[in-house]
């Protein structure tokens, strides 16, 4: 991929953060790869989306040295070169922070797979990564972000592909997918997602999560050799 | 009714669903049929609503054949099917996974009467029907799905006019009415009453359910041979 | 006032509800009264918002005689007669399923007065009238459903300026002003003030009202001879 | 600054409002001070954000005198210039009742701060100032509101730059900033956070508030000496 065209699908997916009412103000930011230069094109910091064109965004490498960009990199940018390093698959990443992701983040809770909107999606609930130490602030808040993301799907034998999204204690989400697109695409359904289980809750406290055959039937049916969902079994 | 005009019908139908708020992304779909020939014109699965025509839709037989088409049927016609074949009243089918709808069925309980705005609508709770077992869905997801609906209406002797949706257990909301655009209708209806409720459970989490009269009253007043609302008897 | 102008008004304060957000489909209708000549003119029943015009009002007397139009009227006509019959101070009427005036008359409670928007238009709680017997629905439904709300303000001695609206049990809101767009006015802010108790329902669940001595000093700033909100002393 | 120019800040001010749905009708009001002249431009009293122009704000000087304008300033004007007189810092200010803070205000609770979304620009939790005494109340409602907020940031030895807010028991927001737009920045999200927070105790009634050490990390990212968020130091 030229890094023209990376710099058009990041400036592109970060637009649609407003336009699907992911951020208020600057609060979100989406970076996208390209695996063969190993380069990463991410939004500048405090930039306004109104002042956004492709041309601004900031190229790294994926020891955050900057290649091009007068600007500074968002300030969450060690984070996404942490997940970049550790999860291959990804092509791209976005941080936001949507109310009711935030809401499941802050109350520090996973949020529970209660139906096949859910499974469709995220295959098994979608994990709240522990509050950082204070140890591992002081050594680098954003790289530590990161890492506590990573140890979480390690820990818990999560599959990055199978469950693109996190919740971090305290903070909010990040998601991701195989470009700057989907990653977008994943957090909107993340939030969308985190709303209809935070509405679970309202309606009934003690809901329990959908049965596991239910939920390996919706993932499967959308994803994997056997998909049937769309036009073609590869979506 | 000619094809063409049911292409034309069917389509918006489908184009209301974003319109209303009731879908995210690719999220629903709508189905009508013609009883005269037995033809089911559906969404194909997965197309966005900006790229829907009338003429890119698929058109089936009752036993789920395609007469016309290039693109796969919705994923979920045959749960579409199951309940035309069932439930003879039907002209139009709506599915979608509108947020209150999902939160209630995810709770896996009915969404009680409590008032007369469901009650000009819906003449008693709307069902959740419960989820299936391992075996049906080994044997047909989408099939068993209608048919557990059409399980729960016979085994609770609901009249699918009366009562013309129902809610999923760990899924979501089907609606259905004469023709296609009263089952969207109905289905933006069914999202408002479920929303209320679950508002109602914010307010007084152990509401009870409105009194019989007054249900009746108001179902009575828009329906059957004595209906006084509207312009004519016969709504 | 001239006739003409009547239906300008009403017409121009029906169509403020589905531009304020307050109902879905046909779900509402205003009614405006010329205390001079004792005409009321008031919505159809069953007719969509985008087909009303100022000529397809209906105009009726006191006593629910049509004077001019050849639609019926609303359906909620009797309750609008009888409420202009006993409080002689209404100018207009209107009645809407808005959902959080909705959740409290299905949760059967008075929307309690928890702040100063609340009491800077309604002094005191919105009561909650009690549901009709059977015996009151059978002999006429709209026509007990307003004199239940007469009730209710002559029993508990509540005064209709100063409290320009009512939830009816298991129904919805009315709400009332001096014209027809006040009427609509007071509508809006009932949907308000229920949204924002409930979510202090939400917030604390045993949340108390506010002390009377802040209601009265938010009440009368705006309100009687000593008001001092606005341009003049007399809003 | 000319007063002119102030005029024109404090009216684009204002008119943010509406825009970000931070009030309904005229329930809100921003002003700004030039600190050199001590002169004060308010938005008058109960009119229309569409009537609104640069020419019809107010200016009075610190002690309440009109020195240009036709119209009443706001009601809310001695709350006001109470802040600014005890806070020098403040160069703009703005009430609202935007319905998430009007909820905390009604439950008379702080807004605990659960995240990073709120730390990032409130160090600490966002105090609810107590009710007011019928005494101080008497002897004028709108000053002593004022004299409320301040005697809560001076007992609890808050920084009014660091917790840009207030909520007013059984009343609303009240926001500032070093300018009229930073005021409003801060009410909207003052109102994001109250929002995110409400959720959280939707999701789980008995969350707690964010770890310290990640408090200080996020508003010492944005603010002071070491921030690096944005495109300066200094933002």
């Amino acid at each position: 991929m030229e890094l023209k065209e990376l710099r058009r699908a990041v400036y592109e997916a970060n637009m649609q953060l407003p336009r699907r009412g992911l951020v208020t103000y600057t609060w979100g930011n989406v970076s996208g790869i390209d695996r063969a230069s190993g380069l990463v094109v991410i939004k500048p910091s405090g930039v306004r989306y109104e002042d956004l064109t492709p041309e601004n965004l900031v190229v790294l490498d994926l020891d955050g040295r900057k290649v091009e960009g007068d600007l500074n990199p968002s300030s969450d940018t060690a984070t996404h070169l942490e997940l970049y390093r550790a999860f291959s698959a990804l092509g791209g990443i976005v941080h936001t922070h949507s109310p009711f992701a935030v809401a499941w983040a802050q109350a520090g809770e996973d949020i529970p797979c209660y139906g096949t909107t859910h499974a469709d999606y995220f295959y098994g609930p979608i994990p709240c990564a522990r509050t950082l130490t204070k140890e591992e602030l002081d050594k680098g808040y954003e790289r530590y972000t990161g890492r506590v993301i990573i140890e979480t799907f390690f820990d818990r034998d999560i599959e990055p592909t199978a469950v693109p999204g996190v919740i971090c204690h305290s903070h909010g989400p990040f998601a991701w997918g195989k470009d700057a697109a989907q990653a977008v695409y994943h957090a909107a359904v993340l939030e969308e997602v985190a709303k209809m289980a935070a509405y679970t809750r309202m309606v009934k406290p003690d809901a329990a999560p959908a049965p596991q055959h239910i939920l390996d039937k919706h993932y499967l049916r959308k994803h994997g050799p056997g998909a049937y969902y769309g036009q073609t079994n590869n979506r």
